[in-house]
Formats: structure tokens, sequence, C-alpha cells
């Protein structure tokens, strides 16, 4: 690599200009244009060597593609459209072109699967492993942003895809549902949504804290993932449908004509499954097959304590 | 420290409700509403210890400070107005809690002094010391963004406050430029303009780059700080002012005649001074005091090789 200046230079020249961008890489910031009437989103992830991935194992150019694909996820629990994306990176020492190009790749292939503009960033070296902090923006739709808080006693609770055991792959090649929230929220009325990030508990205690309402789970109805059943440990598959995080699916509620429309329409590529309702109080509870209701633990991986 | 979702109960509690910010901490992205007929504008800076701070000489609370200091000077260098900011962050492991709410108790004062809402983050544990990522959101003016590549051959070139030296306190107390920038905007009608970041003749550098042209910069006309002459090394304080980094003033170009009307009315609460032109060409001459004239190299602090 020959210089820090170098690297952007190469960056900016792979970057397509776009009107929804009129300001890009070369400035001291970028500029986005927000349509008249929307609102601008924003959210960001950050990815550490040694926490978030191996990069022996996985490759700097999986370790790119994670990096915007998590922050699409995001703007896909808003049914968000996205549009720019400013990168800050630390490369470790003594920077390596190779990775360097890799880590680009993955970002760049994965941006421009969802239109997204690589509009800037900041580049550093680093002392002990790659970092990788993407900012994704977008705007709202004509409908508005879905939130989490939205969620109402007799919603049906919705998921996309099938749950569980990411590790053994999709937790680096998921497809982000930016498309499949857009195409609900034109199509049903949302009440409230997330992505699954910290796995299917955690995640639905989220939009239950937020909206201030308790749910009912039917084991025998959530959707299994193959991986779940695969893995080497002895738990069993559902736990890992509960409990295992970065499913990247959609997680939301439907009032509950709208939820039998959905599941008989089947409207995205993915099965759509219904797998519970919302309830007045707090907290979770899981009707087990045998229609014995346990109450289930909501508490996602915790950075601080893991 | 508790939990992260205890941390991020605490920072979710200190954050006031503000109108720009429709949606904040507490969901999957945020919404920032930007005014019609603005471009939203989007900055990221990264702070890595051990790279850009010692956490053990300088406290958290100043990291955090910096953070957010250092992406409003970049929104300054476009004269831009701050809306709200996202925080990636990742804490030494085993999190300490006084560490955590210095490092907020910065960001936030910072954030506060500029009318910015902490809009949301992300916050991870880091297995190798503090990394803290602010992207910045805000607006253009009604006069649009002020960019680097605008500069014109015969403009004057001008400086605010004093340069060289900042490592000796200013680096981490420096006032980011966005008031006087928005001042200048109103005033004045502005061609290209940066902040230093890198030092006076890389950012000098980074305008004439993008607008495809030279300068002449006058030795005796540049503005030298205290701190420069305070220096313990043996290098003249010259040359700390044309380049040491992270002086975090504001460097533009005018017009000759509204340059002459700016340095007489001196609009702005630290002195502008005029220390050269632009001319054809390309590179940076400067003229010493004996009148002789003498190349400038422009190359920046480099994070690859430094």
């Amino acid at each position: 690599m020959p210089s820090e200046f170098d690297y952007i230079s190469w960056i900016r020249g792979r970057t397509r200009r776009d009107a929804r961008v009129p300001i890009g890489i070369g400035d001291d910031t970028a500029a986005v244009a927000i349509t008249p009437g929307r609102q601008a989103l924003v959210t960001t992830d950050m990815l550490l060597e040694g926490i978030h991935f191996d990069r022996a194992a996985c490759g700097a150019r999986a370790v790119g593609r994670k990096a915007m694909a998590v922050n699409l996820s995001d703007m896909a629990a808003m049914a968000g459209v996205p549009i720019a994306a400013v990168v800050a990176l630390a490369l470790p020492r003594p920077v390596d072109t190779a990775l360097a190009e890799a880590l680009d790749d993955g970002l760049r292939a994965c941006a421009d699967e969802y239109g997204v503009v690589i509009a800037g960033g900041d580049t550093n070296a680093s002392p002990n492993g790659l970092v990788v902090a993407v900012t994704l923006i977008g705007e709202t739709t004509l409908r508005g942003a879905v939130r989490r808080g939205g969620a109402r006693v007799g919603d049906t609770i919705l998921v996309s895809g099938t749950l569980g055991g990411s590790i053994l792959g999709k937790h680096l090649d998921f497809t982000p549902r930016v498309r499949e929230a857009l195409r609900l929220h034109e199509c049903y009325e949302l009440h409230a949504m997330i992505d699954l990030s910290d796995g299917l508990a955690a995640d639905l205690g989220h939009i239950l804290a937020e909206s201030g309402c308790a749910a009912v789970l039917r084991a025998a109805d959530i959707p299994i993932s193959d991986a779940s059943r695969r893995m080497a440990d002895p738990l069993p598959p559902l736990e890992h449908a509960l409990r295992d995080g970065e499913d990247f699916e959609l997680l939301f509620t439907l009032a509950p004509d709208d939820a039998r429309r959905l599941v008989r329409e089947q409207p995205l590529p993915v099965p759509v499954c219904a797998i519970g309702e919302i309830s007045s109080g707090s907290g979770i509870v899981l009707e087990q097959s045998d229609g014995v209701r346990v109450p289930l633990e909501s508490a996602g991986y915790d950075h601080f304590r893991c």
C-alpha cells in the first residue's frame, strides 16, 4: 500500500456518481439529497476483529460485506430506503494492500447490490486488528418509518425466513431484508418491526419493551432452520431458533386480519410465518407443543459481560 | 457497569427530545428531519487509543469531547449546520463504569454546546483499547455547502486563529469553528474552505488538488501560535505553523475585494489573516521574509506510513 492518500484515491476512482449524493469523497463532509417530505434515517454499526469476526477464518472481503449488510438490515427494520454510507476504518499495521482492497471489495459489492453510494469515510491504521464502522444514511418512504414501539395487544407476531444456527454460515452471507421490508410496508399495515440480530427472544423483548406489552410465542410455529438442527452442541434446535443471534430476518407485528392475508399471500421470496400474539402485561410466554406455557427469558447478548 | 443495556438506558435517559430528531435511541435507525430544500451533510471520524490519544494522559472525557469536536470541525469546513450524531464505540474490557460515563460526558458536553442531539449508536466491548467513531449529520444553509474545489486564480487565502503546536493542548480543547464558518458563509462569498486537521501545507494542498490550481504563501503573514514558539524541539515556529496537524482552524479563499473587507471587518472572535494567493499551475510556493520564493512540500500525515 503506497500511502493512505493513494488508498483514498483508489476508492474514490471506484465510486460512481449519483444524483442523490451531490458531494462524495474528497470533501470534509458528504452531501445527501433527502426527498422533501421524507425523514433522513441514520444507523451505525462497528465490527471489531476478535469480537465480531475471525479475519483469518473469513477473510477481509467477508468482513467488508458484513459491515455494510448489518447496517442495511437495520435500515430494513425501519422499512427505510438506503442511499449512502460513510466508512470509518482502522487497518492493521503494517497496512497490507490486499487486505485493504478486499475489504473495499466486500463493502462495495454489498453497497452496489442495494444502490448505496459510498460517500466518504475516515481511514486509519490500527495497532490492534481491523475495525470497521459503517454509518448508513437512508430515508423514509411516503408511509414513514416502522418502529419497535407500535405493537398492539392482539397483534399477530410474524417472522421472515428460518431461525437459528447462523454461526454455521448465514452470519456472513445473510440477505439484509431491505426489499422485503419495503414490500411488506407497501402492502400491509406494519405496526412494529425489528431485525433479528440479538436472537428471536431478545429482539421480541425489544419490541415489547418499546411497545409496553407482552407476547405469547407458539413453539410449534417457530420456523427452525436446517442449521439449527446441524449444530454440534446438545441444545435442542428450538433453543437455537429462540436464542442465536445474527439471523438478520424481519420480526414484525400486524393486526390479525392483515396477518392472515399475508400468510396466505406469502409476498416474499422467503416464507413468512405467524409465530404468536401480542398480549397485555410484560414478558414472553412460550407455548410448548404440549400446550404447556412457560415464561421465556428475553435477555440478549451483552457485549459488556460476554 | 451492570450491562450494555443498562448503559444504553442511562445514555437514553440523558438525551433530550428535539423536533429535528423525531426518532432517537431505542430503534434500529434514528430519524433526522432535514429542512426541505437543504441537503443532508454527513461526516465520520474514528479515534483509536494508541493512535489518536493517550487515554491514561488525557482521560476519557477529553476523548469523548474530541471525538465529537473533530466531526463538528468537518461540518464547519462545509459551512454546515450540525443536527445529530450517532456514536459507535468499543469500550476496553472489562468495561469500567467510570470510563464509560466520562466518555459520554465528554461527547455530550460538546454535542450540547453545538445543539447536536445524540440520536443513536452502537456499543461494543473492545479487546484492545478504546475506539470511538462518531458520525455527524447536519444540513446545508440556504447558500449551500462550501467545498474544497471552489478556489479561483487570484483568490486571497485566509486563515482563522493562530497555527502550530496544538500538541501542547489545543488538539484536545480546540473550538470547532461551526459558528465562525456560518458567520463567514453568511457575510462573504466563500469560494473554497477546509478545516486544518492535517496542517496548513497539507490542507492547502487538498484545496489546490480539488480546485486544480496553485498557491503562494507569504511566510511573514502566517499567524504563528504561542504554542509553536514554546515547542521544545529545534524546528523554527514557522515550520510548526506550516506542518503541525490538529489546529482545527478554517482555511478558505475569497475574491480579493471580499478578503480586504473581511480583514478590515474582523467578524470573528479570533483574528482572520490573509496569508497568500491562489495562482495558476500546481503546488505551493512559500515567499520567505527576505522575498525569496521556495517550493513547499504539501504531503500530510499518512496513517499508513507513520
